[in-house]
């Protein structure tokens, strides 16, 4: 039986002012949880699973701290609306400012959408991208939405946020924005270092940034939707300029 | 004031069943209802907004029956977790069986997340797709995530439904599939016409179509993440298929 002050310190990290105070957030479910056990067991302040779930799984948690629980026990901690077998307490990542030479990386301005945002950590994890530096308004990092949605790519993809830009104002590298009246990324050359910016989809990239960006590039629109959600066309324009055989 | 009775209709739209006998759907938001009222007056068999949106919004709504309703009776009648502004019933929207000839279309293999296949629909109708096939086992397109997510495409990509996969077994134009071991999507050539198909991704494609597959396509991996989403996927593929300048 988990204890009252348990159980709330583990809810608490619902709320960004608790998780930074702790350094520490939730990832849920067996399949981000079985990924990070393998990879990174040393992340793991305390994991929690139905006593099936634990049997199962003995071989992954020898090295980790875990209490089993009830399925009331689980409801209570999860922040999902389908609590789903184990959930694991973490310490958070390491960040660090990256310098940007001879590679891409990835800004994002304005990603508030958290399902978006985990889904562009799996992305750019997928094409071999480092970093991924978060401008103004964006999702936090360790937002539940954003974890389940990185899968454990959030684990392999430094994110690094510079809310007031100074990082992006004393890069020197090429910056490309995803935008509506830019370049094809059909006829655009491939690109081996730089800063590829996504805005959001439905503000679009702000001022501010777009006064820096060398070039634009756009996704040429075939069909009549309005828009491209911002992790589809960061996947599609990433495929196209890393452009690898 | 609406009555009981309304209400009740409009929240037993939440189950398939319900939308199947009534052939009625639920919109939400300022967003996609906006976009639907300017296309499709005549979907709407009522709408119901806050009394600033409908005033706002008073040249939208000549041609359609709607009710002011208050903050509570909108959050009665809402799906979401957050209602927002307005909330229209609508009629189904026709579907036909699509004959494939000079055209690429996309089939869908159990593709179960709201969210992935409206982003699909949505992808879809960027890339000028006119229809979707849905195989066993995917979402039901009138699922509020769904259209939610679809925004105003679902009325532009005729969706059908081949639950026995009796339309792809009788299709005799080329079909591609979304792979892991396929060939490259950066050498594979244009494709004008077939079939692409995309399946679950954590299940691939089942085996029962996996046999009618004429090429596998696939997306390089240069990092590490076990997968991109289905979504995702679909628009990097579709988008080097369709090499549009």
């Amino acid at each position: 039986m988990l204890s009252k002050n348990e159980i709330k310190d583990i809810q608490s990290l619902r709320h960004k002012k608790f998780r930074e105070e702790a350094k520490s957030f939730v990832a849920e479910g067996p399949k981000i949880t079985g990924e990070l056990l393998m990879q990174l067991p040393q992340q793991f302040k305390k994991l929690y699973g139905l006593k099936e779930w634990i049997e199962e799984n003995r071989h992954l948690i020898t090295k980790v701290e875990y209490d089993i629980v009830s399925e009331t026990e689980l409801e209570r901690l999860s922040q999902l609306q389908t609590p789903n077998e184990v959930l694991a307490v973490l310490h958070y990542f390491e960040s660090n400012e990256p310098a940007v030479e001879n590679e891409l990386v990835l800004y994002l301005d304005a990603i508030q959408d958290p399902g978006n945002f985990g889904s562009i950590i799996r992305i750019a994890d997928w094409f071999g991208i480092r970093h991924i530096i978060c401008g103004e308004g964006c999702a936090d990092l360790y937002n539940v939405k954003v974890v389940q949605a990185s899968m454990a790519s959030i684990s392999r993809v430094n994110v690094f946020y510079d809310e007031e830009l100074q990082w992006l104002n004393k890069q020197v590298v090429p910056k490309y924005a995803a935008a509506l009246d830019g370049e094809s990324v059909y006829t655009t050359s491939k690109k081996d270092n730089g800063i590829l910016i996504i805005g959001n989809e439905s503000k679009g990239i702000q001022s501010p940034i777009m006064k820096l960006i060398d070039q634009k590039i756009t996704i040429p629109k075939i069909g009549e939707a309005e828009s491209l959600n911002a992790a589809v066309a960061t996947g599609i324009i990433l495929s196209h300029l890393l452009k690898k055989l």
